[in-house]
């Protein structure tokens, strides 16, 4: 921890995407990272979290219990929907309602308690485009909503929220974590992932990142699962 | 229930203004309550929802565990900061940091999973003035980011945040609700109410009330604790 960096809440899933964003937030700020646990299908997500957030040594990470799966309405909380195995058109049946406002809700929150003015997010507006809540209007409407939410917004301590892989391609984000040194064999991307985080290749968030690595000329260290047939 | 009319989901805490636009809100709409155990200070307010919400014969009342405390900040969720028994100037400590935007983004989700286009809140400007999240500006951000944030409203589904009363004082939310039968006596306002629910009559939240029946010219069926004196 350096005392001279702002601080900056780092919303981690333990994705590919999220360490990426941390990497980069790390360089300028003093970074405390937000994880939930949320009813998903399995927690290798979040172990990944813990080990990240260790290595990066983040000032703080919280880890906090919220009941999304509760409202269903997504095959990632709720188990009576199935994961597809393809690539769908339009929304996918992945996509969990609100998932980010609720996420930019309490990241908002822990920002205020920590005086931090710097929220980062791992979204990404290209290769998962059929979510609402990753694109760049979405994020400047939450901005602004959430520089009339808060106390410290209100005596004029403005709020920024930081998409550094908002434009950029599942490649184009491989390739910058890989210049940061990232260790993407810690990353969890796969919705159906096994206890030993082997991925099962299959599902659109396996494919989009096999694709990135092959698009960015590196090798995959993901972990598939035998059955997967990778 | 009646199957013509719209669903609308409806914030619901258990005290007095929330109950009133249940009231509300029961006329047109086919309501499904919403509350949080968010690491209050007692459960009683809890309780009183559950109450409200069986009399109300809502379709569905659902509460949600949520770790709002965790991120501490407030002396409603923060057991190292006292409970003010003296209006204080400016924005209280009773402040918990973006509640209504993480309550908001809850209810959005569940509107979402519903199907549902309205969302009712009981937030009020006047005698809580303090509280950013509680201002009209505030609320139509929010309606604002809402609509770029879930499949649902860009679908076409457009979302609509109720606030009937926003600009009410607390005498005229008292009177609108005794016009609707509203029986105040199961609603708890107090911040540090006894588990039998009898309210302090000291804390800010107290004084309102009391104050709000008084200038209602209508009798207060609040049960005071004795130690209180009233």
């Amino acid at each position: 921890m350096n005392p001279i960096k702002p601080k900056a809440v780092i919303l981690l899933s333990g994705g590919l995407d999220s360490v990426t964003v941390l990497a980069k937030a790390k360089q300028q700020y003093d970074c405390f990272a937000l994880s939930f646990s949320y009813g998903q299908r399995h927690d290798v997500e979040l172990q990944a979290a813990k080990k990240i957030a260790a290595l990066y040594q983040v000032s703080e990470h919280r880890i906090l219990n919220i009941d999304l799966g509760q409202l269903g309405g997504s095959a990632l909380t709720d188990m009576d929907i199935d994961v597809p195995e393809s690539l769908e058109e339009g929304i996918p049946v992945t996509y969990v309602p609100a998932r980010n406002t609720i996420f930019l809700s309490y990241a908002l929150a822990w920002a205020e308690v920590l005086q931090a003015k710097d929220i980062f997010i791992g979204v990404n507006a290209v290769d998962y485009s059929g979510y609402p809540d990753c694109r760049p209007e979405y994020i400047d409407a939450f901005t602004q909503m959430a520089n009339l939410a808060t106390k410290s917004a209100v005596e004029g301590n403005k709020l920024s929220i930081h998409t550094p892989l908002i434009s950029l391609s599942k490649a184009e984000i491989i390739k910058a974590g890989d210049e940061l040194g990232v260790d993407y064999s810690m990353t969890v991307s796969c919705y159906s992932a096994d206890q030993q985080a082997q991925a099962c290749g299959r599902c659109d968030s396996c494919r989009l990142r096999r694709k990135g690595f092959a698009d960015a000329g590196l090798s995959d260290p993901t972990q598939y699962s035998q059955s997967s047939g990778y």
